[in-house]
């Protein structure tokens, strides 16, 4: 890359049911942000949201022609051979438009779309904690689990692009049925909406537990932070189910590195921010499952670049993909 | 590669209990073979056993410098960054000895070491059942389980080449303990002496299977060749653990396919070797597993070439290594 390409200015957006945005430089310098809640009922409204942001974005640089092109983290499968999006999330139905050919002409941009698991695995291997390292597992942990991987210093899809489904790794035979058809998938265990599921039932049948501060949230909303809150407070329940997160974590994680021989695994996504409280009991059950000499060469760390390196791994694709030829 | 290179001849050898080895030409073609029993107990005359190989293979074409160069198929890891064989199985006392630089020294040929199911996945995709496809996962399963992988048309080893140890993918929370030290390993239940042990254990514990034809079997000696002919006859015992065989490896593939998205899966090693029978069940429980998306574009396959995967697949990975500059 040329110090030009470093310098030029790239659309990031991290699609879900908020929209956030940011102009990033060629460097990986965020240098403006947007968000917006996705109108995801009315998918006309919600083309119309992304090419607004992306017009107000020209307008604050200096109009369209500064902006090289647009990277689009997307929360589905995304056909690479076909520039098509294969599966979009079902809060939002698209089958009746083509996403990708709408903001092509709408914006006269370049427009680049990766799963979001992917574009946040590209960001922090560009500008946070994976930089540097050649073969990098990036776990997205939030309403989903998602995953990105660079292997051998570049982004693998697979064949058609739809690499990356980490949530629907198998931990249990039986186990949970799974929204994707299946059963005894990671994500009916350790998603964002599944630990907080994981608190209840504790404190549901086991009434030692009542003691736990997180028995007064029960008739709130109980949240992931207020877990990890409670958590570092000592909170035994809280630190129960952490650690009964990492042990579902570990067992994928494992398995993965046992396959991959990865020097990181990146923990990222929105359960992750603040996180650390997380990462030791992850650390220690992967530990404990890894073949040692596997293990001995693979960090596993939490993110750098937290909600951001969705954004910023869009845009860097961006980046590289007008800046191939 | 040029039709010269084409033409070159390599010697390809796969470590086991058995060595066995080939002159393979540069276009895959098996020109020789030799095999003998592995003097295990003795490293000293093990490493005699290699040299002698290469030595006759050599004689028998128009001498070493008709040899470009040796490929060697090894059942352990190897850290590729460091030219070492990190773990050597236990078979095998090579703690005191610099194998690599001992061969390179007696030989005076170029040698590559590779892991054995690496070198198994090179050969059906230079001229077996992957012949063309760019993202592939190649099973061994035999007294161990193996994995290598072909993503983006590379072959992919990890940070240190440790990759595919697929044996070693939790299927279990808990489950048996593994030699590896972790516990619900897949190898506890698929590897070709585990599947004899759930026949034995089936007829141990319900009492309906002693009409099977296995039953006659149990006091000499059960092999997986005897419980694929049963299966092929219809037996309910054979079928039975033929069918658990496959939902053990259907989760450990539909994760491995959710995660990487190939095109291809193919099944080598001794309990595949006229395994037709074992891919059925494989095929469908992975199908039940995974992800629509990503099993409709994914071929489950046994591999085409035996036993000698390995040995095409060591003498072309020698090729490529010393064709490289």
């Amino acid at each position: 890359m040329t110090s030009q390409d470093k310098s030029k200015l790239y659309i990031g957006l991290d699609i879900g049911r908020t929209i956030r945005g940011a102009v990033v430089r060629g460097d990986s310098t965020i240098l403006e942000r947007r968000q917006i809640v996705a109108e995801v009922r009315d998918p006309l409204e919600f083309i119309k949201q992304l090419v607004h942001m992306i017009d107000g974005f020209a307008a604050e640089t200096a109009g369209r022609s500064a902006i090289s092109a647009v990277g689009i983290g997307w929360p589905g499968l995304i056909n690479q051979r076909m520039n098509r999006l294969e599966v979009t999330p079902n809060m939002l139905d698209l089958s009746s438009f083509d996403l990708y050919g709408e903001l092509a002409k709408q914006t006269g941009l370049p427009i680049v779309f990766e799963n979001d698991a992917n574009a946040g695995a590209y960001g922090e291997w560009c500008a946070g904690a994976a930089r540097g390292f050649k073969d990098v597992l990036f776990v997205a942990l939030g309403t989903g689990i998602g995953a990105g991987l660079i292997l051998d210093g570049r982004l693998q899809r697979g064949a058609l692009g739809f690499g990356g489904e980490f949530g629907h790794f198998k931990i249990e035979a039986g186990g949970m049925e799974c929204g994707c058809g299946s059963t005894g998938c990671l994500e009916t265990m350790v998603s964002g909406p599944n630990i907080v599921r994981r608190v209840r039932e504790h404190l549901f049948s086991d009434p030692s537990f009542s003691v736990s501060q997180l028995a007064g949230d029960m008739e709130g909303v109980l949240t992931c932070e207020r877990i990890k809150e409670a958590a570092r407070e000592d909170d035994e329940l809280a630190r129960a189910v952490l650690r009964e997160t990492g042990v579902f974590l570990g067992m994928a994680l494992a398995s993965v590195i046992n396959l991959l021989n990865v020097e990181m695994v990146v923990m990222g996504g929105g359960v992750m921010t603040s996180g650390e409280v997380l990462i030791e009991p992850i650390r220690e059950e992967t530990r404990s499952r890894t073949i040692p000499a596997a293990f001995n060469c693979c960090r596993i760390v939490a993110g750098e670049l937290g909600l951001d390196a969705g954004i910023v791994g869009a845009a860097m694709l961006a980046r590289d993909a007008t800046n191939k030829n």
